[in-house]
Parts: structure tokens; sequence; C-alpha cells
């Protein structure tokens, strides 16, 4: 069977989780602590990063967008990267931008200072950190926004990989209860239609040890 | 005419720029300052940063990954991801390393030491931040030593994008002549064979203003 090394709260690993489940693929997710750089798990992925898929051939395929290309490689029933080379391009671009832009500027500062920090470095939060991150992460929740009033979806037409990434980003944000729903209306709705999915579902039963999830986390209405 | 927007020392657009060339495809450099904001630029793309390749149609692909993989898809005469999705898997993820982990813990910190902070912030470099940077350049230069020990090619049997991802990243810091070729000979004769391609004479004719290339930058023999 294939195995997900992955964690709980990181968004690219969250990605894949729901990639796999939109597109009915069972695997064995094995949480690890990427942080303790463990000789064994380096041996998979030199940059010593989740996710990584090991292949029923015993390959590892590692990192969110190179495993999410070679599923839709491999299991082309259910696209998720669909139609033109331009639509595409404008689905890879989005995975992009959270993968990149929003993941510097909001999700690995916050994750630093509310997970990291507290659980593996010992350090003291910095408010200064977090109030810059909260700062980007509204400018980029106005960015959605306009892009879930275009459409139905993020990348146009039907559910992407856009969509898939870009709920996996928010989804780690909102355990920590980060985001401000009442300030941006139309992610929300779009959000709230993500969260309904079943692919969604074990995202929503994650819970970290000593870290709980923000009460409205797993709620369909919130 | 295509256009493509870009920064001379910026490894992204340096890959696409090698891209291109490999493929023969000509079109219009238009140099951008993305540090700038230029509001023009980012209607282009939403998260201000290069490359971004305006199609004949006026649309605007942005990224290198995303542009790599567009101009794969349309021109698909030579074949820059080639082979089975496990190959395509290993390509992707050296792209992936470059433009990620190599990009993090080497390009971004040297570009700003050596450029950003002597052309755009007046800021005063820290030799503590470039010693860190050239401490991980050789543990990443160890790296490509093994790789190109393995095979011709970063990626295997034939060249493909990890090889332009690499040469195009390490062209940049070669520029500044911040890489001790006598320690990495095998990745040294790669990057001889790199250099010597057609598609490199654009990037070896690059200067910037002010601060000129290493003496031995544009040397096929260095």
């Amino acid at each position: 069977m294939r195995v997900l090394h992955h964690h709980e709260l990181c968004a690219s690993s969250r990605i894949i989780r729901l990639v796999m489940a939109e597109r009915g693929i069972v695997c064995l997710p094995k949480s690890e602590q990427p942080w303790d750089r463990v000789e064994d798990f380096l041996r998979l992925n030199p940059a010593g990063d989740v996710p990584v898929l090991m292949t029923e051939d015993g390959e590892a395929i590692c990192g969110a967008s190179v495993i999410a290309e070679y599923l839709e490689e491999i299991e082309d029933k259910i696209p998720l990267i669909w139609g033109s080379a331009s639509e595409r391009a404008e689905i890879r671009r989005l995975m992009d931008w959270f993968e990149g832009k929003f993941t510097r500027e909001v999700g690995v500062p916050l994750l630093n200072e509310r997970f990291i920090k507290r659980f593996v470095d010992e350090g003291q939060p910095s408010s200064l950190v977090i109030r810059a991150a909260m700062t980007n992460l509204h400018i980029h929740l106005d960015y959605l926004d306009w892009l879930t009033e275009q459409d139905n979806w993020l990348a146009g037409r039907q559910i992407s990989l856009a969509d898939l990434a870009g709920a996996a980003h928010l989804s780690v944000l909102d355990y920590f209860g980060d985001i401000d729903w009442d300030r941006h209306s139309e992610t929300k709705n779009w959000y709230a239609k993500m969260k309904s999915r079943p692919s969604f579902r074990e995202l929503l039963a994650d819970q970290i040890p000593g870290l709980p999830a923000a009460a409205h986390y797993a709620n369909l209405d919130f």
C-alpha cells in the first residue's frame, strides 16, 4: 500500500491528503516530525520536507506539487489540473501562490509562532511577527475574496488543485483560530463549501496533543 | 511576439531564458525591478515576482515552474520534462529543490547581501548571513557532486528542466564569484557542459551596471 509521510499541521501535506481523498486513493498515513532530521526520512527526501508519497514500487515522490502532478499523470480519471494550457497554468499559478508567497508571508511565520516555538524550540512567540503575518493574511484573504467573487471555484468553472491548495492552507490557520471570517464573507462561503466535502472529513478530525483546535474548526456552520 | 518579464540576477527568470533558448522560442525580454512594486506589473502577476511570460494572446503566465510546464504542453517537440511518471517526478523534484530549498538557504540570502542591499535598500551587507549561506552552498554543492557523479545529467539519461534550473541558479552565484569550483569538480564538469550550450550565451553576456561579473564568469574554461 502507498504510504504518505506527512505532518498534521503542514499545509502542503494537507493538500495531498485532500488530493488523495478526492481521488479515492487509499494510503497509509505516517506522521513525521521533519524538524528532527531523522536519517531514515532524509534518505527518502534529501530536502527533509513533508509530504513524501511512497509508491507501491518503493519510490519516493517528494513535495506537494510534484505528488499532485504525479497523481494527475497516473490517475487521470478525476482531473484536478484540467482544461487548456492557459487554464492549467492558472491552476498551477494559484498552487504556487499558496505554496510560495502565502506560505512565506503567512503560513510559515504563524506555524513557527503558534506551534514550532511552543512544542519544538521552546522559544517565546513574537507578537511582532504574529502581527505582521496577520496583516499579510488579511491582504491575501482580500485577494481570495476577489477570486471567489469571480467564479464558483478559485481557478474557474470547476474544482481544481487550486481549491484544494487554498483550503488546505486556510485549514491550518483556522485550526489556530487565526481567520476573521466575518471580514471575508466571499472566502467564507467558498471555504464552507470545501469544508463540507467528504475529502475534508479526515482533516477536521485532526487533533494535536496539547494544542486543541479552535472551537469552530470542525463545525460546518461557523 | 511573446514578452518575457525578467530580472538579470533572478535565477527563476534565468531558468525560463534557458528553457526558451533550448526550445528556440524567440521573445522580447523586458527587464523588471520587482521590488519597485509597479502597478502595471502587479496587474500581470499579483504575486509581484518575475518571471512572467506574456503570450501572443496577451495572457500572463506567472512563475518559472508554471511557465516551464506551459511551454512543455504547447511546444512538445523538445521535451524537458520527459519519461515515465516517476522520471518526470524526479525532474520536478529537482526543479522544486532549486526553486525552494536552494533558493531559501543560498540564493535569496546571497542575492540580498550582494545586490539588493547595495543597489535597492542601501543597507550594510551582513557577513554573518553571507557566511551561513556559503556554508549551505557547500553542503548543497556536495549533493550536486553526488548527483552529477551518478549520471551525465541531474535527472538521469538526458538533459532536462532540472539541469536548466540548476545551471540557472549556479550562474547567478558564479556571477558574484561565490562558487569555489576547485572543491566541487564533478559539479564543475557538469556546469562547464551546461555553460558551453548555445542557450547559455545570452546569460553569459549579462552585465549589471556598477556590479561587474566575476572575472571567470563568461569563460568556458574556468
